[in-house]
């Protein structure tokens, strides 16, 4: 077994940024500059819902904000959502205080540098296939998928294939 | 002549599913967490009409539930639409009732885990390039075009294709 | 000197399809199955301006019917354009009579098996890195690029490469 | 260190083209022509901030006209915005007299052969990965990204970089 998936047996919490790893990256702005869609991938939406019905609690922390996401996340059932945080560490460590979970049973899912104080915080750093190289480096593992290409999807069948491997 | 090919010969009904099918996957969702678009590709279109034009008939079995996609169906004469199923089994079984196909006549094109259990339940099962591996691993036959790629015509054209030479 | 320059070096008058040669060929459909925009690729509204600069004409010959792409059309310039067509050789043979420019001095770019018979029917057929095989046995010279992402533009480069070299 | 790294070292000031550099140079046009939206990458808005913060000044010379791209220009703090300019080269020479910045320390970032003649006046050229030949051929530094993939990202980046090593 390698060194992620013990890492990834243990873990009881996911945290994701949105844009980069739910979506590819792309903001679609309208002509006052306000983000009207964002476009997510029908895979990931089916690894969320296998993550909770695990019992694998799953939170976004994103520096955008987006009404889109609110809906989105609410509609997969996912009720820790955090936006618009440009410093994403303590809103992790207030939400792990909150939950009482512990940094080794937690993983960070980012795909650049605003990731990066997050993912060293905790148990299991994860990256999507084009995230920056700040980030691969700080990496424990890395998925095939580009984000919002189904890497959020990888990231659930990884975790729970380890888990089941425990 | 390919196992598949032999499987192809025969079919009388195809049923595709829609996400990750006839679309690349993304979801366009507005603020309101809605999905406002579907993106199509113009060549798919153009072999839907050739499958219907042929005889062979078509339906499709969504998970989600999208205006879009129904008026799309409308528009390309598709007459068997069901969306918003997530059991998708039951749903094959009585459509194939209510037209008297019989499962070794038809096949089933798929992109994600809840297709597996239909497509185990004909003929000919069908995935798309980038479909899930679970998937792709219960296939017959998998498209050179990714999902929203080309990947419906290339199954129209694998169909008839089939079917002449029977 | 190629054959395909050869051909290229007469070309008085350049018919395009639309959807996967402008286009990617995805069609974005709102719940009204209602195609409300089209994506264009800036790079080729430079190279049909610079065929109208050198002289060369330019039309349109597409089989959907949309708002956006009278649009685009007229804001390039390009006078001739033909929506909602299913049967393009009469429309092409219609044009031609009209303009007074023989089929020795036409190229018609297309990417699917509607454009076959118009690209039989001038002196030069042109397709674009992602068309249809069958269009693709039918053509003379095939772009890089694919639909929508500059084949317009390598188009107009070398027809105005050939002319020169004439 | 390479001549286009010390090129970079003495750069005070980057103009960056718009349609294929910020974007992937899609247009996405509604029924009436107009440009509703752009489609921004989320890691490029990092980068112009970074380069901002580190006192490099920023201007972006457009040869088309979008609400979208002043919106989103006023949101990084990007104060020289010039839209709506075929002839760039005028514009970029006032922008260096009103700035009092000479070419000797000023990077131009372009895809297109309008960009060409305003390169050609600085002292750095960058194109993108998916650049015009034409364009490559005239640039000293090309990115990995294509644009609207991360590419101004990565400018900025290999700006500050190779500052630090000055």
């Amino acid at each position: 077994m390698s060194e992620a998936r013990k890492l990834a047996a243990a873990i009881r919490l996911v945290v994701f940024d949105v844009d980069g790893v739910f979506t590819d990256g792309r903001l679609f702005l309208d002509s006052n500059g306000v983000e009207t869609h964002k476009i997510f991938h029908v895979r990931d939406g089916y690894g969320v819902k296998r993550l909770l019905a695990a019992g694998i609690e799953v939170a976004i922390i994103s520096g955008r904000d987006s009404a889109a996401v609110a809906a989105r996340m609410a509609a997969l059932g996912v009720r820790h959502v955090f936006q618009g945080r440009d410093d994403k560490l303590p809103v992790l460590e207030a939400l792990l205080g909150k939950l009482g979970v512990a940094p080794e049973h937690t993983a960070f899912v980012g795909d650049d540098e605003p990731d990066i104080a997050p993912m060293k915080a905790v148990a299991l750093a994860i990256t999507v296939a084009d995230g920056h190289p700040a980030v691969r480096a700080a990496s424990h593992w890395v998925t095939q998928s580009g984000g919002g290409r189904g890497a959020v999807r990888e990231v659930a069948e990884f975790l729970l294939a380890s888990r089941s491997c425990d």
